[in-house]
């Protein structure tokens, strides 16, 4: 048994042939999502067999101890498989990413004995997790009942909880004003799930509402009290927003990879060089080359720094409750410069694509839209320029982001 | 009768409150457009209840002279014009220039009975006109018959062809070799519209294909010897081409300036302001507020340089065949200039308003992510940095754009 | 006599021979400060010769009205004249530009006999006009004396004052408070010069400070009250900081020409094509080609922009008094949006032609620098991210931009 | 004694305490250049009095092998030695860095007791070393004589040359025709240094032209055959041309970086609000942290990837002559792309912070021009738009660049 005030990390660094094996693993299934993923992103339905195939896979308990009966993995792996996903289909991307971080954050409200029986039933089931925590949102409401709570309200947007097993969630006592994390079955009587995501991009990824009508809440699925955002609380907690933010760098940048990718397989096989390029091939222009290069250059800069906030978001995480606030600062602010140059790179990438295809590319079918579609809505997350101000003011003045849901 | 060497260029000033009846005919049809146009968009259906529309209005003879029945309005009216409607739906102001412009070139191949003629009968009958004259495809074949010839051949993209009354195309005579333009009437038997045109955007503006299963064509409605492009002809007849890429750019444009105002009205009414923006209205976020500046600042430039641009052309059309090769390449040389301006203006501002409305507004219904996807498609006509090449070569070398289909 | 509340404004549409004959002058000068511009750049000396240099062409009372002895030109011409110039000497253009502006504005103080007297003495004796009104240091102080007042204050920036016969300026009356703008002889006893300019760019505008140490300043020097800036003021005054913003945008175009064309001929006949680039000669690679047509493309869109604000400028103040605060917006949201444009363009172009340049350009004795070091010094006279606020809130909510010293 | 063919690498993990001595010892002598670098930076003068400091310091010899009497450091530690002298002056960190590879690519030329000798020798008498191999001037020539060679012809640009102990080059035997490197004692007779590097930027980089007047080339000090660049050559020595692209990529960020810092301190110090700002200090205008969060951001992403390609190279040199063309071609790309980014995130730094100070930081003194100077002259070695072709050529073909002087 671990350090009860640290269960497990998972932030090491992994056994080499353990890391390929999974990033394997994850190139097959990005190639089976590869196959059909223009049309499923055409109908915009929840991607129940596609979370069937990560299921499969066995790609859902990665980060799971070993003890629990998990594939203890390394938050770099999961990084690495999220990305190669994330390459093919961002959505599925996304619901996994998001599955491994919410699993992850059971660990951040205290009461390990829950989080321990929860990573053991998440392995032995194969679950897939899904939150309900959109900030901006009012709070959900516990009301105290035998046994646990009624849970009440109402969450606008809520990336994959449709099709999870375990929601993760907050709220707050009714009667006391206590706020409590909490894992709920998400086919407890009472969830419905609104199925109303018909946005521009994501758009397999089941981010539509979840409301609780007055779901049971049982005792035993209380993680303990509410992530705190106050300076007084412990920095460790707040890492779980810092998650997010990495995830959501990774995958746009892994929707640039994929679109330059998809892009440069097309100019070579099916463009048709211009009439006054004075070369036989869209791909022997030196036009087509140049602005190719400056795409994957920009995208490779996003990466690289991408990688790095990564690996200090899990050096952090490896720190545990003995995590400063400042060592938290230096975190939040390189994500802050991740999701600037994440967003400028990947908005680049995916809309500079189609000059290097060509109009015919615009043809509904092709799916070269797909990769901007995605990117633009992921990026509106939170706004950019938000976060280029908490970098302005580190810079400036040596400030940290204030701990919030989204810095 | 006027001069037959230059029937009518309908370039003059045109008289302000003849301008300003027909900029509010134009604005009265917007705003029908704009109550539908995100339906229509997602349909994708050819606009023939929208190209009644217009005609209703009575904008489709704006340009035939009034000898002819028209109402002889200027270029400088139709630029307009195509800018208040295209604001609303690009798809039918992209219809609606290409109309003005394919029946304003039938002049330039010189037959200038046929050509008064066709006016005279546009004019009576309310015709919208298209084209079937994608460069990028083989020349159509025109296999000489009794009184005429029978067409045969295929052309990809064919905006507007398939909602028109006239067509206008060229071909050559398989025995002769000799190439004559044509007008022929849409509803001619073979005459077949592919009806494929399924599009990222520009989705309402019938630009699928068109095919001549030896359609006849009476020799009444030839029109003359076809546009040429070789250094030693005149200059006047390649000014067609050129007239495509002042409507494009106006397109590009007025779309932009569409989102602008779309969005901004958005975000003074809709979007909430960021947590930790310190103010109450995302209105009056500076960070909003400067970068709806920069874009705007952008749009107006590529305005201002497209309406010079457009003033240029109509210079040149107004000289007629006296038109040289030297003025005729400094009309081309800014419209290279335009296409690199408004490409690069219109994709910015159509891309950066999300970050200025918000995330929500990414949902399907909003209608925001119409103006990117038909800027997208429209400035892919011709690729963009083929362009800048041409306006690089006059500044080194002072050298003109070859004249073709495109320049 | 012209009408007293408007004597005259020098907007009209300029005679096209006038014009002509005065763009003609400018370029002779302009090829004559060419000869030396790299080596006075470098030295940084106050430009007396370059004045007499247009003085001895006649440029000076170009705008001052033929009753009074001046050639009567228009703005246009006088727009025209600076940006000749300024291509080829961005220094002396500023100062050029400012002089017009400075004796323009006198008649904006209504004291119109003064305003006659000026203007005739001005043409009689070439005088050369400057400025001390820098908003952002402290106000002049006006202590009444017998037969006028004795000046007390310092400007710390004051462009072309140094080299000047007559400062314009503005100061308060430190007994009645009262506010006035007053047209003073440079040499007047107390009038001091810091002769304290050097800096990155502009090395030549002579933009020192002016001291005012009990400079004696005559009663019949005065304007009448100075230019108000509150609400309820009339609008015509208020175009004085539009004209500044006006100049500044032709200056940063001007220069950004001046570069392109500079850039351009070294290019073609000195630079040296990269060995990787399958061409003989620099000016045939692609690369180059399709930079210098990016930034040649944006420069335009630049110039056509402040080409209309210009024009808008003008209309504005052949209005005069009867100028509605509402026109004088749409002309200072105008203007804002040049500044945004026009920095943008020059200091892109500016910076890139380096690229296409070649590596020895950067050779001191070029002079390929001294573009981007004006441009750079030029476009911070005030922040142009303060200029895109005030364009964004005239998107935004219609606002127009409060009248002040800079907008 | 080591492997013959891989007598030291110095890309191992460095000690973590050695490590941070030299880190500290960087920033000391960092601390004392920016004390006079602006004025020393004005005067051009070649940096005699800065070897000295930094041949004080103890940092010559900071790669040399323990073994030779070195102190055996990484070049991981010689990067971020690089990195912090050239925060502080570009020119310096550009001597330093040259300077170690300089003496490092002895070893390619494979004569290992010659590369064993200069290794002691240069630990001994603390020398530096420049070279002279600006691949596009014309070859040496080397006439045999008794005991070695005459070294004639020149080389315009050989930075640091001028201040170094020995010189590195390569010439052609003008009877065999067969190519050497050597090294050259830098005040061999003969050896000219033309004194005439003044230019734009880089000013106290001692860049200027060298002259082999018939210089005494002995035969100890050949190195053996010159590097070679032909498919068959092994890939190993063609890593020399990769060094020099990460030490430029690497001074081009530590030029942002410094930039950045000190332009924030200026701000934050210096800078005052503007009038229609509504904050008291210029470091509260959220206009002004956006931007410098966006400009870091930016430099970030060009650190890691630098940081990244600089491992990259370092893993790469420790294969030595087991690298193959494609482990190398994959480090070239990689070097490519820092090329592209940092060349724009420096440019994008260092002339932005001009607008983050305001105009009087142009003043002449104030310094903060020197890191634009700096950087659009050594991003100008080689140009940018080829390096994007080879990234571009990578993603769409799988291509290598072919190496070369550059590449």
């Amino acid at each position: 048994m671990t350090d009860p005030q640290h269960p497990d990390t998972a932030t090491d660094r992994p056994d080499p042939a353990e890391h390929a094996r999974w990033v394997a693993v994850a190139d097959r299934v990005a190639a089976q999502l590869s196959s059909d993923v223009v049309a499923r992103d055409r109908s915009g339905a929840a991607p129940h067999k596609e979370v069937e195939l990560l299921r499969d896979a066995g790609l859902l308990p990665l980060l799971i101890p070993a003890r629990n009966g998990g594939h203890g993995g390394s938050w770099l792996t999961a990084f690495e498989v999220v990305t190669r996903v994330g390459r093919a289909d961002t959505s599925i991307g996304h619901v996994l990413g998001y599955h491994y971080l919410h699993n992850w954050r059971t660990r951040l409200a205290r009461r390990l004995d829950v989080v321990e029986r929860l990573a053991t039933e998440t392995a032995a089931n194969n679950w897939l997790w899904g939150g309900a925590g959109n900030p901006r949102d009012a709070g959900l409401e516990l009301e105290p009942t035998s046994g646990g709570y009624l849970v009440r309200g109402k969450k606008f947007f809520a990336t994959g909880a449709e099709v999870s097993d375990r929601v993760i969630a907050s709220g707050t006592d009714t009667v006391t004003g206590q706020k409590y994390g909490f894992a709920l079955p998400t086919r407890t009587a009472g969830v419905v799930h609104g199925e109303d995501w018909d946005s521009l991009g994501q758009r397999a990824s089941a981010s539509g509402s979840i409301a609780f009508d007055g779901a049971f809440l049982a005792e035993e699925d209380i993680l303990g009290p509410g992530e705190q955002t106050d300076p007084d609380a412990p920095a460790y907690p707040s890492l779980s927003a810092l998650g997010f933010q990495i995830l959501l760098g990774l995958l746009a940048v892994a929707t640039a990879e994929g679109a330059l990718r998809f892009a440069a397989e097309y100019t070579r096989t099916k463009s048709r060089a211009w009439a006054t390029s004075g070369v036989a091939e869209a791909a022997d222009d030196p036009l087509v080359r140049v602005r190719y290069g400056e795409l994957e250059s920009q995208v490779r800069a996003a990466r690289a720094l991408t990688d790095r906030a990564g690996a200090a978001w899990m050096a952090a995480a490896s720190r545990g409750w003995e995590l400063t606030h400042a060592e938290r600062g230096e975190v939040s602010v390189e994500l802050s410069a991740v999701k600037v140059v994440t967003t400028r790179a990947a908005l680049d990438a995916t809309q500079g694509v189609f000059e290097l295809t060509g109009a015919r590319a615009t043809k509904t079918g092709t799916g070269l839209d797909r990769y901007w579609r995605d990117v633009r809505t992921l990026t509106l997350h939170d706004p950019v320029s938000h976060k280029a101000i908490e970098v302005g003011d580190h810079l400036l003045r040596g400030a940290y982001p204030e701990p919030s849901g989204y810095s």
